[in-house]
C-alpha cells in the first residue's frame, strides 16, 4: 500500500508544461493556450476535458469496472489523469463516474494527489455519462469552481498514454473547424453481415479509419449537439463526431493518432499498460556511491559494467555526501530505480541515507521505487556466509519502506577479486539489477542476492 | 538458449487430440474429422491449414517481422504452429515465409519439433502468400507428401492462442457454407474520411463486425477464387472471404470467436502475448517431497500454505521416491513449475533427483520449467550464514540446467520455529515461489531467497 504522504508536491506537477518534446510549429501552438501566450497578450484558449468513466467493463471478464484496474498497484482511471494533468493548458478535468464509485473516485484523486479533477455522476451511457460532464462545465452550481470553456476536449478514462501533441493537434483543429478527432488504420478487416449471420460485403480497409480518443470540440458546438439529440443517440450512440455532424453541421477534422492511444477494453490490454508502464519507469538507473567522483572504484566500475550492459538504459549517478540538491535533480527527472553503492561505509549507512531521501521526496507516490543495496564482502577478511548474516537487517528495512512503495534488494559482490571473475560478478550484477527493476515485483524485497 | 534433444517426443505432441474442452455437439463433429470417425465407416473429412507468414511486420517498430519476435525466447511464430499441431484432425499445415527466412523456419521446426509443417516461399503480399500456400496443397511436386484437402483453414501465423473449437466450428460451416470465417465486436467507432480529411460519415457500430482468423473453406472455392481473381486483388485485396463471395459466389457463414483470436500487431501486443503465455504456463505447482505422503512434516505444511494463498494456482504433488511414473503422468499434464522439498536428505540429493527427471522429459522444450530447491535451516544446530554457504552450490546447478531451460533457484525456510512465526515464513515462502513463477527471469536463475 503506498500511504499519500501529507502535502509536499507530486514529481508529476513539477515537470515542465510540455510533458513531450513538441515540434517548433506544435509548441508556438501550444503557447497560445499557456500563460507565455497571455503575457505576450494574447487571450489564452480556456480548454477543459472530460472523461466518461461510468463504464461497467463487461468485456474484461473481471468484476472491477476496467478503468478502476490496478496496473503497479494503482487504478488505471489514475494514470489517465496524471497524462492530462501533465499538460499544463488544460484547465479543468471533468470526471464522469457511477454513483457507487464517487467515493472511490475521490479517494483516488486525494491518494495519488490529483489536481484540477471534478467528479459529476455518469449517466448510464456513455454519451449521457459525456453530457453530463459537459452540463457541470456550463451550469452555475453553487460551490463550483468550473467556468464553461472555449474547447472541450473529450478522452476516454480507459486511454492513459495520450500525449500532449496529440491533444494539441485536436484542439487546435477543433478551433479551426468545429470539432476534431484522432484517428488510426485499421488493423483488422470491417465486414457488414446480413441477417443470417452470413457476410453481406466486406469494406475496403484502406477506405476506412478507426476513430479513436482524444476529441476535441468548440464547446458551444458540442453542447448544443447534445441539448439537440434524440433519446434514441444518447442511449445507443457512441460517435460525438457523429453528433456534431448530424446536429451541428460540423464536419470534424480527422487527426492520424499514434498507436499508443489504444483503448484499454480487455484483461489483454492491461497486461499490455502494465508492461508499457514497466518499461518507461525503467528507463533510467541513477547510481549512487559514497565515494566521491573520479576516485577509481568498484562502484564506478559496476556504473561502467551497467551502461555497457544494458544500452537502452540511461545510466546516471548522484552523491549523498554532497548536498542533496544534486539527488533532488535526479528525482525531480523522474528517476524510479536507484543502485546504491555502500563501499566507503560499512553495512546499510548509505541506503539508508537514500532511503530517507527518497521518503521525504515524495517520488513513490505514483510508481513503486526499486533501491538496489550493493555490498562488497572479501573472502579472505570475512566468510560469505558472515557476510550475509550481517546484512539480513536489509529484511527490516525493506519491509518498512515497502509501506511507502519502496522495494529494496540487496546485492552482494566478492571483491577484489581476478580482474576477469570480477567483470564476470559485475556483469552478472547488471542483470540481476536489470531483472529487480523490469519485474519491480514486490515479493522479492528484502532479499539479498549474489553476484 | 534451449538446445532440442535429440530424438523423444515433446509434451505438445502427447496430450489428448482435444486441446480444450469441447462442448458434446463440437465433440460429435470433432469425431467425423478424426480416425475415430473413420473407424466407425465415416470417411474423415481431409483438412489442411494454410498461414501466410511473409509480412514485415513495419507496424511493430521493431526489424525482427512480428511472427518471429521471441516470447519467453522461443519465436512467435511456434506458439501458433504449436496451437494448429495440437488439433489431430488438421492433417498438414503449410506455412508461407519469405526466402530469406526459409532457413530460419526450418530451423525453428527442428528445434521446436513441430510435426506436420511444410515451408514454402510467401508472395509478395498477403494474398500472393495464400496462394502460394494453396498451390503447395494441389500441386504434384516431386518429394512432396502434401496432398489436396477437402477443407483448408487461413489463419494468421500472429494469432497464437487460437482454440479448437473455433477452427472446428469454422471447417463445419465451411463444410456447409462452402466458407465461413471468425468475427469480433468492433471495439472503436468505423468511420470514413472525406478526401479532405474530414468526416464523411461514421458507420452504425452495431451493424459491424471486425473479420479475424480463421477462416475455412472448401478447397476448391477458395483455389477457385484466387485463380479467378484479378492482379488488383492479390496486390491490394486483405479479404479471403470476399474473393469467395466475388469469384465463386460463395457467402461466407460468420462465425463469432473470442476475444484470444486477436492479431499481434503492435508491440503492445506482443507484451499482452508474453503476459497471457505466462499465465497458462502459471496456472499449477507441482510440489515435490522426499517424504511419503501422509506423514506430517514442512513439506505438507508448505504444500497447504500454497494452497491457501495461491487461490488461482492448482498444488499437486508428486514424490520421487516412488517410481518415476507418478511425476512422469504430472509432467504428461504439462505442469511448468516445480517445488522441490528436501526434507530428509540432506542439500540437493532431491532436487538433482527431480532435475535429472526433468532433463529426460523434454518438458523444457517449449516453456521455460521454474525449479524452486526447498531447504530448512534449524538456528539451533547451525548458524544461517554457514547454511547459505553449504548452499551456495546451487548456483552450479542452476548455470548447468539453464541450459536446458530449467530456471531453478533455492529457497531457505527457518524450521523449527514457533507456530505463528513458522506460518508466517511459510507464507512468505508462498509469495517468493509465486513471484518466481509469475515473472520466469533467467536474471535470477542461482540465487538462494530466504521466506
Amino acid at each position: 500500500m503506498e500511504p499519500g504522504p501529507p502535502g509536499g508536491s507530486r514529481p508529476a506537477e513539477r515537470g515542465p508544461c510540455l510533458s513531450s518534446p513538441l515540434g517548433a510549429d506544435l509548441a508556438a501552438s501550444a503557447s497560445l493556450l499557456s500563460a507565455a501566450g497571455a503575457e505576450a497578450g494574447r487571450r489564452p484558449l480556456a480548454v477543459a476535458a472530460v472523461l466518461p468513466a461510468g463504464g461497467c467493463g463487461e468485456r474484461m471478464g473481471v468484476p472491477t469496472p476496467k478503468q478502476f484496474c490496478p496496473i503497479l498497484e494503482r487504478p488505471l482511471i489514475s494514470y489517465t489523469l496524471q497524462a492530462l494533468e501533465r499538460v499544463c493548458w488544460i484547465k479543468d478535468i471533468v470526471v464522469a463516474v457511477t454513483g457507487e464509485n464517487i467515493e472511490a473516485m475521490n479517494s483516488i484523486i486525494q491518494k495519488y494527489q490529483h489536481t484540477r479533477i471534478s467528479v459529476v455522476e455518469a449517466g448510464v451511457t456513455r454519451h449521457r455519462s459525456i453530457f453530463n460532464g459537459l452540463k457541470a462545465l456550463v451550469e452555475d452550481q453553487p460551490n463550483s469552481k468550473l467556468c464553461k470553456p472555449e474547447i472541450v476536449i473529450i478522452h476516454d478514462a480507459v486511454r492513459p498514454f495520450v500525449e500532449e501533441d496529440v491533444l494539441l493537434k485536436v484542439v487546435i483543429a477543433a478551433k479551426e473547424h468545429g470539432a476534431a478527432g484522432a484517428i488510426r488504420p485499421l488493423v483488422s478487416t470491417v465486414i457488414s453481415p446480413s441477417a443470417d449471420g452470413c457476410l453481406d460485403h466486406s469494406l475496403e480497409r484502406a477506405m476506412h479509419r478507426a476513430s479513436e480518443m482524444p476529441q476535441a470540440f468548440l464547446f458551444d458546438v458540442i453542447y448544443e449537439a447534445y441539448q439537440q439529440c434524440s433519446d434514441y443517440d444518447l442511449e445507443f450512440g457512441t460517435e460525438c463526431l457523429q453528433l456534431a455532424l448530424k446536429y451541428c453541421h460540423t464536419k470534424a477534422k480527422l487527426v492520424e493518432g499514434s498507436p499508443d492511444l489504444w483503448k484499454v477494453t480487455y484483461k489483454r490490454d492491461l497486461y499490455a499498460a502494465e508492461s508499457i508502464i514497466k518499461e518507461r519507469i525503467s528507463q533510467e538507473i541513477c547510481v549512487i556511491t559514497d565515494v566521491k567522483e573520479g576516485e577509481e572504484n568498484v562502484g564506478h566500475l559496476l556504473k561502467e559494467v551497467l551502461k555497457s550492459e544494458l544500452p537502452h538504459v540511461k545510466v546516471t549517478s548522484g552523491a549523498l555526501c554532497h548536498a542533496r540538491g544534486d539527488l533532488q535533480q535526479i528525482i525531480l527527472k523522474q528517476c524510479y530505480n536507484f543502485v546504491c553503492v555502500n563501499v566507503m561505509t560499512s553495512d546499510f549507512q548509505e541506503t539508508q541515507k537514500l532511503l530517507s531521501v527518497l521518503e521525504e521526496s515524495n517520488l513513490s507516490i505514483l510508481y513503486p521505487v526499486v533501491v538496489v543495496s550493493v555490498h562488497f564482502f572479501d573472502v579472505k577478511l570475512v566468510p560469505l556466509g558472515q557476510k550475509m548474516e550481517n546484512l539480513m537487517s536489509i529484511r527490516g528495512f525493506a519491509k518498512e519502506v515497502r509501506k511507502r512503495n519502496i522495494l529494496l534488494c540487496g546485492l552482494l559482490i566478492c571483491y577484489p577479486q581476478g580482474e576477469q571473475k570480477l567483470q564476470e560478478s559485475l556483469r552478472q550484477a547488471a542483470i540481476i539489477i536489470a531483472a529487480l527493476i523490469e519485474e519491480r515485483n514486490s515479493g522479492l524485497v528484502g532479499q539479498l542476492l549474489i553476484a
